[in-house]
């Protein structure tokens, strides 16, 4: 889940910039940009229809010299301008390069959709074409006309940029277009976390496990405050606690034990694993806006047991609350405004169709979550999921391939 | 232009063959195959339906011990089976290395049509699918299928083979699915042919003029030859001669000067263009049957000009018809019967799409042809002649990309 950025919008400067507003992410670290679109090709490998879509792309060319290169980040599975104020690695190499700047959206996220946001998910005729080798294509395509725009040599080197599955992208991109490719920057690329990759099904959450240890968290603290959810689960007062500890939003409340296992479970899971995941040494706002060492911050609600399940369970919202934030949750995400419901989508339709990445809690010894499954069921769990999710589509669950990546 | 192998039907000799029956190319080299065929996705870059269709493959497994290799033809522009009965190098190698023999069918090739025949040509919603890179996911998914068949195990090696287009495939499989082939042989793969490659523009033509001028022909004979016909080509009698000499199909004969330009000029340079490339130290039945060293055949009829232009036109026919055999000359493919039109049409296709190969007969002292295209007119003259070919599907020379096969 995404948090839109606060971005600020500045004064139009300069003629080029007139068609193009100016958007400041960090006016201090001199991150700024203007936006513009390019038309590029829906469906790059066949060619039963001509039809193009706008993507869009973010430029700054405050550093480029005529000579220097292009860094080119490859957008990934949120709106562009998420990536552009925090790949801070491109605004600092810049100046030294003399690069220009260009961040390119990823097809279907941010403003970069074929159709209008409601027809773009309504069945797979649409959705068909988000896949990682079609963003390549656009990202292909996008490089003469940028050129075009900048009025530079066709010739001018390309560095591609990427972080996470804008990493992947990365790498992909330099393997598949070597000749317009002068080099990649990929970090934090997970390419060998799919079948056959290496990692074993429980080494996300192991992983995840330690670095709450190591920042201060206690195990037990944290299995009792997980039991408390639990136990607060098996009756309808325990459930409206839970509704009032986690602060759910009133437009979709947990009503069930199964809302609290497959939603708030889920939930409070996921902040885990993306607080581990942004565990940076400095104060950040990538996905949302975190302190410094934010899971020494949330292990400050985890460092030991306490004596009631009502305070287990409130130590345990403040933790998430780290990250999270304000924001309130929301069991049914179409029924809460704002809550970036298309976004969620798009990214669940590639993880229901070619982003295949197999892992599981297993629970102690592995780490210290709840086991949700295992070698036998956590393909067959994927595809029940990705089936309810896009059911009306017209998906099905032969299209959730292992493999897809390797395409 | 293609000719149907003469083919011997056996007698179906073993249970596990009993569905499929068992073709001989050559029993005399045990050259032989039964063929099968297995349902292969047809869009293998997007999610916006699941239509299959069967592809067609060719197998052999007298040679195949368990453990060792499978040897795995990657079809091109034709039915498989020209290529299985011409492919010596795999019947030759396969017993030195306990390997297996598979021949896989390019699409829309042969029997491997996505819709029935006449459906599969009619408009780029059909025939949109049909290109390089949605061949090789056919030929990646047919792998494991393949191997369930054989009933062997999953790490079987697989090294790929390929001649002339099909080489090129042959590289672009290992380039692009690098973990499932253990290595490629492509034999006369022009993958340095398109733009930028390095081969300029008269390079073809040179070579080939070369390779008749050195087998014998006489320069001087050639061009009188090429003369003669345009001199005929002036009024009506003379086009008549021509039809009469050359033996034009009575059903669709040469009526107009344009018919002359348009047709039999190319005819006869498309035999010339063939020779040069079939020229084998031994007979060969690829593509044509066609003795050793068949340019040496054909300059036997042009080793010395003649007297009359009807001597000089009938020379050259005698010339190319060491390539076209009894085959009759057709102005309009689709008023002769069997003239392999929709053949014809799916190639057209490809080298309207993305098989961008720009070559232009220069004449002297560039060769001994007619100047036809030059580096300004090569490019509009091909897509003028695709939205001819193709006006009635939807295409739109947009679709014709320099850097097609980049995908």
């Amino acid at each position: 889940m995404y948090f839109l950025l606060i971005i600020f919008w500045s004064v139009i400067v300069t003629d080029a910039r007139r068609r193009h507003p100016t958007f400041y992410a960090n006016k201090d670290l001199q991150y700024y940009w203007n936006e513009t679109y390019a038309n590029v090709t829906l469906d790059h490998f066949s060619y039963t229809n001509g039809q193009q879509f706008p993507l869009r792309f973010l430029y700054n060319l405050t550093y480029w010299k005529p000579g220097g290169p292009i860094f080119y980040y490859l957008g990934n599975e949120a709106p562009i301008t998420t990536f552009a104020s925090a790949t801070g690695i491109m605004w600092d190499l810049a100046p030294l390069f003399n690069a220009s700047i260009i961040f390119a959206e990823h097809r279907y996220y941010g403003q970069s959709y074929p159709w209008g946001i409601n027809d773009t998910f309504r069945s797979i005729q649409n959705l068909g074409y988000l896949s990682s080798i079609q963003a390549l294509g656009d990202f292909a395509e996008l490089i003469p006309l940028v050129k075009n725009f900048m009025n530079c040599s066709q010739d001018t080197p390309v560095i591609v940029f990427g972080g996470s599955y804008g990493g992947m992208l990365a790498v992909w991109f330099r393997m598949k277009y070597p000749t317009i490719t002068a080099g990649a920057w990929a970090a934090s690329a997970p390419v060998l976390l799919f079948k056959n990759g290496g990692p074993s099904l429980g080494a996300y959450f192991n992983i995840t496990s330690r670095t709450f240890l190591k920042s201060g968290c206690n195990e037990t603290a944290i299995r009792a405050a997980f039991q408390a959810i639990d136990n607060y689960s098996t009756n309808s007062s325990g459930i409206a606690t839970l509704n009032q500890i986690f602060k759910v939003n009133t437009s979709s409340p947990l009503t069930t034990k199964e809302d609290v296992e497959n939603f708030l479970k889920p939930y409070i899971r996921e902040a885990f694993e993306s607080l581990a995941e942004l565990d940076y040494p400095y104060p950040a706002n990538f996905l949302a806006p975190l302190p410094k060492w934010p899971v020494r911050e949330a292990c400050k609600y985890l460092s030991k047991d306490s004596d009631s399940d009502f305070d287990r369970a409130t130590h345990l919202f403040n933790a998430i609350s780290v990250y999270y934030g304000n924001k309130t949750a929301c069991v049914r995400s179409d029924k809460c405004p704002d809550a970036g419901f298309w976004a969620d989508l798009a990214w669940s339709w590639q993880e229901c169709t070619e982003i295949i990445i197999e892992k599981c809690a297993l629970g102690p010894p592995n780490d210290f979550f709840w086991s949700y499954c295992n070698e036998s069921t956590v393909l067959s769990m994927m595809k029940e999921n990705c089936q309810k999710i896009f059911n009306n589509t017209g998906y099905n669950t032969t299209m959730l391939r292992e493999d897809g990546v390797e395409k």
